[in-house]
């Protein structure tokens, strides 16, 4: 019972600071409501702090010498079946549906959606889902033989994640920039324990008490507790943390993955090796932009104009702003 | 017959024109393949050339004093079945659906999706359907009692429409720059014939070749027809095109829409007025940012290089690319 009480009262009072939190920022106007949750608008000083770090992070030399590329939404049906998605993840999966009937099915569907009947039945799948990562739709065009040296991409684009939550550091649709390489294993490795140690120091300079951990997916049902430890055991994923909602636990603001060869075995993507070719290896990494905005306005407060005249500067926050 | 050849021939051209227009984006790399019809990733110069446009238009006074917000690719579904978008674009719908399921209901969907076979019928609705077009969010937001004045927002949001086609210009995603008036009548209509006199003047300074027309929306079936018809005559639709594909017919890169009380009547709005309050009406208008990319493309050629140094400069286009 005492386990069970210690582990109570702290999610208690991480579910009001998290209820605080929300109606602050609403308060504030730095968000917009919507009726549903995870979900909410971003008002005009959160967009700006979310554009200014973006663009900081777009400064960094790595991130210049990155190719640049942009993708909608939503992603091939047939990449999320055939990656594995929906054995990892399928509570998190967003399939897009629409309407290919006859007028008479279509009054019929309107009538029924007035009604307050369901009325998706009518439906029928497309051949896309939500992209559930932003770095999804990159691996395809890597496919065939690379050269040596690899390839860096950068992407910055809307994800999504079926998991509605009324804690506004936990949205259904999100922004995140990544960073993408496929290499040797050791060219790829090094380059994911150069960027954290660089995230580190990008985070740190925003005054952010950063911490970072190996840490693992969430991998859905028993199986995936399974994976999840193996995930961990062989230290392929890491984050950087910082103290939004709560001391503990921490939330997750930049993430760091090595897939090894989860993506270039799907895409036949191989390296030119001194004999022959081998198989590439991918990592990424994604910084959570509406999350580091929380984690700022959580740690210097709701105004801009109360946050550290250096902080601003780094991040060139339009001084009209403050 | 001769009628019928006469349409035939120019829409053979026209879909000729289309796969070549197409082929030519991708060798130049400004788009990037998908195997999804009009789902295509954009290239670093497309991409630039898109910003830089949003730049340019955000750079209008009237662009700087709007209220900025933002909003994810995805809405409310009761907002879609309330404002009567399954009667008028059955269509376009993008309905999300995900896996609500237990872990033994989990693996045969991965099983079955791993077979070839159909899985989808597993699935259960979500709160929320794609983002048809980016303003839809906005006007929960001026529910009450508003100003005599009114209110004048922007936002950029990526749209979904199920039109699957080769077509480059048509897209299932797509990203839209807008920006909302409400207010009196009169002061909405003004707004509405300014920013089109505006828009005219905006795209002309890029050099295209641009003509304006009364428009109508896609309105679904032989009822839509009437709709269509009758948004017409009320000349509530307006379009800016440029010949991309072909001259005949031009393509749409810019839209006014004047919604009188659609949104308002349904979202409580009122304006204040000398005697109580009087209903809201609403416009928008939204450049195509995609479109506009496509149209300079078409119109200077694939290669930043060759256009007119006046348009480079006009829109600041980063001269390392050209």
């Amino acid at each position: 019972m005492t386990q069970q009480k210690s582990e109570t009262l702290p999610r208690q009072l991480a579910l009001l600071r998290a209820t605080e939190f929300h109606a602050a920022l609403l308060e504030q106007q730095l968000i917009i409501p919507s009726e549903v949750r995870g979900c909410y608008g971003r008002g005009a000083v959160f967009e700006h702090i979310l554009e200014c770090f973006d663009a900081l992070v777009m400064r960094c030399d790595e991130a210049r010498l990155a190719e640049k590329m942009t993708f909608p939404p939503i992603v091939a049906r047939r990449m999320i079946e055939e990656l594995g998605y929906l054995e990892s993840f399928p509570q998190l999966i967003g399939s897009i549906h629409s309407f290919f009937g006859s007028e008479a099915v279509a009054r019929e569907m309107a009538g029924r959606a007035a009604d307050g009947q369901r009325w998706e039945d009518l439906l029928d799948i497309t051949e896309v889902m939500l992209l559930p990562a932003a770095c999804y739709p990159v691996y395809p065009a890597f496919s065939g033989l690379l050269p040596n040296s690899g390839r860096t991409v950068t992407v910055k684009g809307w994800c999504y994640r079926h998991e509605p939550s009324d804690e506004p550091t936990r949205l259904q649709s999100f922004r995140m920039r990544e960073f993408i390489r496929v290499g040797t294993p050791s060219v790829v490795e090094q380059w994911r324990d150069e960027w954290l140690l660089r995230g580190m120091a990008l985070l740190s300079s925003l005054g952010l008490p950063v911490q970072r951990d190996v840490a693992n997916d969430p991998f859905f049902g028993r199986n995936g507790r399974m994976l999840a430890n193996s995930q961990r055991e062989q230290r392929l994923k890491f984050e950087i943390m910082v103290p939004v909602i709560a001391q503990q636990p921490p939330t997750a603001i930049c993430s760091f993955n090595w897939h090894q060869e989860h993506f270039t075995s799907k895409f036949n993507i191989r390296i030119e090796g001194g004999e022959g070719s081998t198989p590439a290896h991918t990592a990424c990494l994604g910084f959570g932009l509406e999350r580091v905005v929380l984690a700022l306005l959580a740690t210097h407060g709701l105004r801009l104009g109360d946050w550290p005249p250096e902080v601003l500067s780094t991040l060139r926050i339009d001084a009209s702003l403050t």
